[in-house]
């Protein structure tokens, strides 16, 4: 059931938003209008601020509000090393473990060529060509290893073929504190092939 | 993790709607500054509007964006029925069956003194007073079965002691299609006590 006027046109906003579903944009538009017109405003207010201020870094596209990222512009970070990221959050994810003081790029999206999807959407000729500018002994992929994300991989390791750089991807295995037991074949079947001497 | 400057703000307004936790609004956040700024702006624009157009029916507490709602405005609909509900929606959810052509009343919350919503809050004086006014000859509290839902028609049943009005609540029991090895035992015990002769 659609609501009339621009309750109706928020709840069609609403619904766009990745994981919210017809039932969920109703009960939102509902509590907007109805319970909470203050966060209503709230929200309005910064997602306008948001787009104002937010675009991709010209260097490494991950999303800031500086003219060039804080990534970017720090002295203090290792030049020979990029790690090639889908979203912006995966950066501060991948800070937060504390192991990797190099730079960033990121990818925006994952190859998904029945999507509309190619290697100008992830901006494959723009890392290429940082890559050229730069003298990267080290490019990590830590991109999802889902079906997108394997098949991105592939695509960006035979791009960079003829860079002198190294190419790696994260480990991929069960997981800290995970289950054999509970694991999936194509999980446990990586395990077993990717696996590693300890003694 | 919280993101800085005004996509942490958008963040932090995102966590704010029921239903959304702290991975969630980051998410969402996300999307709308990275992915599709479009659907920012779009957003921001209804919230504005329904914050500018919506407001409580000044007689029947329904949300609406005319002066008073299309129910109590419309001459078509019984006088001598009024159907108190919770929120608009449920407004909607009772009209979709086709089965009632009262009037209507909205409570906005249910009781709960530990929240502070007491009679005041679910606009009790208000409903009284509308009863007075009118010639009313069955008052139907549809509100859901819950503890909150049942104080309430507790409340409202004495409240509406001395009036002249008789008054209903919905049925309760199994749902339609239910099975009763998976009725919890309060709904089962109620469908037991509430059991009605069929020859």
């Amino acid at each position: 059931m659609l609501f009339h006027g621009s309750l109706g046109e928020l709840q069609k906003h609403l619904k766009r938003l990745p994981g919210v579903g017809a039932k969920t944009a109703q009960r939102l538009a509902l509590h907007l209008a109805a319970s909470d017109q203050e966060l209503a405003v709230g929200l309005a207010q910064s997602l306008r601020r948001v787009v104002d201020e937010y675009h991709a870094c010209p260097v490494c596209r991950m999303l800031t509000d500086t003219p060039v990222c804080a990534f970017c512009d720090s002295s203090d970070r290792d030049d020979a090393r990029l790690c090639v990221v889908e979203t912006t959050l995966d950066v501060y994810l991948v800070e937060q473990t504390g192991e990797y003081h190099g730079r960033y790029f990121v990818l925006g999206e994952l190859l998904s060529p029945l999507d509309g999807v190619g290697p100008a959407e992830i901006h494959a000729p723009k890392l290429l060509e940082l890559l050229r500018q730069r003298e990267v002994e080290e490019v990590i992929l830590a991109l999802n290893p889902s079906t997108e994300g394997e098949s991105t991989i592939d695509y960006l390791a035979d791009m960079l073929e003829d860079q002198p750089a190294k190419v790696s991807r994260l480990s991929t295995g069960i997981p800290f504190g995970g289950d054999i037991g509970y694991t999936s074949q194509v999980t446990l079947s990586n395990a077993l092939q990717r696996r590693f001497s300890i003694k």
